[in-house]
C-alpha cells in the first residue's frame, strides 16, 4: 500500500509499505478514505521534533473497516469510522473519566511509530472498541458530512477542549488566542456553547475573516502590548475565559495579561516556554490554568450529533485538498501558510 | 505608640511611631490586641524582598475598634474584630465574587507601607466595612477562641484556599506539600472538608508529627525523587488533589510529578520559578493548576463558624508567643525554624 513517510525535516515522501494486519484480538484494520495534515505535523516537518527516519506519519484517520479482531464488538467490516489522535481502550479509569489521552492501554499514532500513520491507504487500529467512532449508516456516504466530521479526530475536539478547560458557558465572553485550525475550531466551539462575545486574536487577516464567519464577534490583529491593550479595552479589563490555542511563550504571556482576576485560561497547545515570568501574574490574579492534549474521543459523540444535525461545520478550515500522492505538497502549503489545514482524500 | 519597623534584612526594631487617625470616612482605627509573624514576613527579613527602610510591618491584625469614620456601618467602637492580609471594599465585582484579593479599592498592609503595619499597638483599617470581620460578642473575650481565630487573617484562609483551588471534596485523597504554617492549615482544611486520606509532605519530623495530630493520615519526609516515588506508591500512581503550599521550584516539580492525570493542583505560595520544565508534565497530564493569594475575607465567616463551634482549631501552629517588644525575637525564632509561627500578644 501507499503511505506518507518521514525522511527528515522537510522531507515527506509517499512510498510503498507493507499492508497492516490484525495483530491483537482488539485490533481493526481500516481502509483510510479521508485524513488530514495537522499543524502539529509541522513540528517534525520543521525539525522541531525528530522522529525516527522512515516513520509513517499522520494521526487523523477516517475510513472503512476492513477486518476486525475477535474481541472487537463495536464496529464491523464495512462501517465508516474515524479515530481520534489518541488510541484508548474505553474501559480504564481515565477512559471512564473522559480523559482518553491518559489511557494507559493507549498511545498515539506515529511519528512515535508504534501504531503506523494515518496518511496511508490502510491503518491498523489498536483498541478498536474504544478508539473507533462509528458514523451512522445514513451519513456514511455523505461527503459533506464526512468532511465536517473529519476535524473531530483532532482540531475540533481540541478547540472544544479549550472551551471546557476555560469553562466557557452560554452568555460568556471568550478570548481565543491563535488563528490556526485549532483557534478557529475554538471559535466554533465557543459559539456552539453560547458564548455571547468571542474575540479572536491572530496575525493573519484572512484567517481572522474566517474566524468572523465562524462566530467571532471581534478580531484583534495587532501584536504584543498593543494587542493586550486592545483586548483589555474590548473586555473592560480582561476576560474571564481565555482560550490559548498556540503554546508559544508570547501567546501564553498574552493570555496571562488579558485574563480577568479569578478567570480561566484553557490552553491546548503544547507549552514551549523558557521564561516562566507569566506564572506570577497568573498567581496574583488567582487564575485557573488548565489544559492538555484533548480527549477528543470523549467529545466525539456530542460533537458528531451537532455535525449530523447541521449545527456544527468545521470543514471550512480545510482550505486545500490533496490526494495521497500529493501529501508532500499539502505539507509544503501548510508550512508556507498557504493553507490553514490540508484535507487528504484517498480514492475509495 | 509602639510599632515593629523594618530597617533592612534581619533588622526589625520596635519603636515609637505616630498614632494612626481616621483619614477617610470608611476608615476604622483599631487597638491591636493579637497579631502574628508570617512566613512571608521572612521574605524581607531574609532580604528576598526589599521594602522601604522604615516601613511598619505585619499583616495579621486582630483588635478592638477604637474609632470609625462616618460611613462605617458594619462595626462600632468596642467591637472585637480581625482583618485579612488584604483590604477589600466588599462592594465591587471581585468582592462580590469572593475574590477580595483582587479588589481594586483594596490593597495590602505593609511592607508596601501605604496602610501601616499590623505589628503595632494601633492600626488604621481602610475600607472597614469590607475588611473587618466582627467576632460575636459572646466570644469576644475568650482567649482560646481569639487565638484560634487569629490564623483566619492569613494562613488558615490560605490553607483553605489551597483545598478550594485543588477541588478537595469529602472522601478525596489530598497530598499537601509543605509543612509550614500554611501546609499545616491546609491539612486542617482538607480534614474539615472530609478528605479521607491526607498525605503531608515536608522536611521536618516535628512539623509532620503536628500534621498527623491535625489530620494527616500519612506523612512523607524524604526529598526529591524518593519523595515522589513514596507518594506515587501511597496514591497508586498519583493523587487527584495536590495542595502546593510552598511556591519553590522543587515543590512545584514535586506537585507536577505526583498529581494524577486530570487532577488538580492548588498552589498558594508565590511561585518562585526559573526553570518552567514542570509545565509540560502538567500539560500532558491535563492537570488544572489554580491558585493565588487567598481571599481569606471570603472564607472568614464559614471558618469562624467552625472555630466557634469547636470543630476547627488552627492555634497549635503558634509554637511561640511574644509581646510587642519581643517581636524581633519572634522573627529570629522563625528564621531559625525554632518556631513554626509566632503569636504576638499585646496588652489590652
Amino acid at each position: 500500500m501507499k503511505a506518507a513517510v518521514y525522511h527528515g525535516p522537510g522531507e515527506i515522501s509517499v512510498e510503498d509499505r507493507p499492508e497492516p494486519e490484525i495483530e491483537d484480538s482488539t485490533d481493526a484494520v481500516i481502509r483510510v478514505t479521508h485524513t488530514a495534515i495537522c499543524g502539529s505535523d509541522l513540528w517534525f516537518y520543521r525539525g522541531e521534533d525528530e522522529p525516527e527516519t522512515g516513520s509513517q506519519v499522520g494521526h487523523e484517520p477516517m475510513g472503512i473497516v476492513e477486518e476486525v479482531g475477535e474481541d472487537v464488538r463495536n464496529v464491523e467490516p464495512g462501517d465508516r469510522v474515524f479515530a481520534p489522535f489518541a488510541i484508548s481502550c474505553g474501559e480504564c479509569e481515565f477512559c471512564r473519566k473522559g480523559l482518553q489521552t491518559a489511557c494507559p492501554n493507549g498511545g498515539f499514532w506515529s511519528p512515535e511509530g508504534q501504531h503506523g500513520g494515518a496518511q496511508a491507504e490502510k491503518l491498523r487500529v489498536p483498541q478498536a472498541n474504544g478508539t473507533l467512532v462509528r458514523v451512522p449508516d445514513r451519513y456514511a456516504a455523505n461527503e459533506d458530512v464526512l468532511e465536517a466530521l473529519l476535524p473531530l479526530t483532532d482540531v475540533m475536539g481540541t478547540g472544544h477542549h479549550a472551551t471546557v478547560c476555560a469553562d466557557v458557558q452560554a452568555g460568556d465572553t471568550a478570548v481565543v488566542i491563535g488563528d490556526g485550525a485549532v483557534g478557529l475550531c475554538a471559535v466554533l466551539a465557543a459559539k456552539r456553547l453560547g458564548a455571547e462575545r468571542i474575540i479572536a486574536v491572530g496575525h493573519h487577516e484572512d484567517r481572522l475573516e474566517l474566524a468572523e464567519e465562524l462566530g467571532a464577534t471581534d478580531t484583534v490583529a495587532s501584536r504584543g502590548q498593543e494587542a493586550i491593550e486592545e483586548i483589555q479595552a474590548l473586555t473592560h479589563g480582561g476576560a474571564n475565559h481565555v482560550l490559548e490555542c498556540v503554546g508559544a511563550e508570547s501567546s501564553l504571556e498574552t493570555a496571562a495579561a488579558v485574563v480577568r482576576p479569578g478567570g480561566n485560561i484553557g490552553y491546548v497547545g503544547v507549552p514551549h516556554v523558557e521564561d516562566p515570568s507569566f506564572l506570577q501574574p497568573l498567581f496574583f490574579s488567582n487564575v485557573s490554568f488548565t489544559g492538555g492534549p484533548a480527549p477528543t474521543r470523549a467529545y466525539a459523540e456530542e460533537l458528531m450529533e451537532d455535525v449530523l444535525q447541521g449545527t456544527l461545520d468545521p470543514s471550512p478550515i480545510f482550505t486545500k485538498t490533496v490526494d495521497l500522492d500529493s501529501v508532500p505538497e499539502g505539507y509544503e502549503a501548510m508550512d508556507e501558510r498557504e493553507a490553514i489545514k490540508t484535507l487528504v482524500k484517498i480514492d475509495e
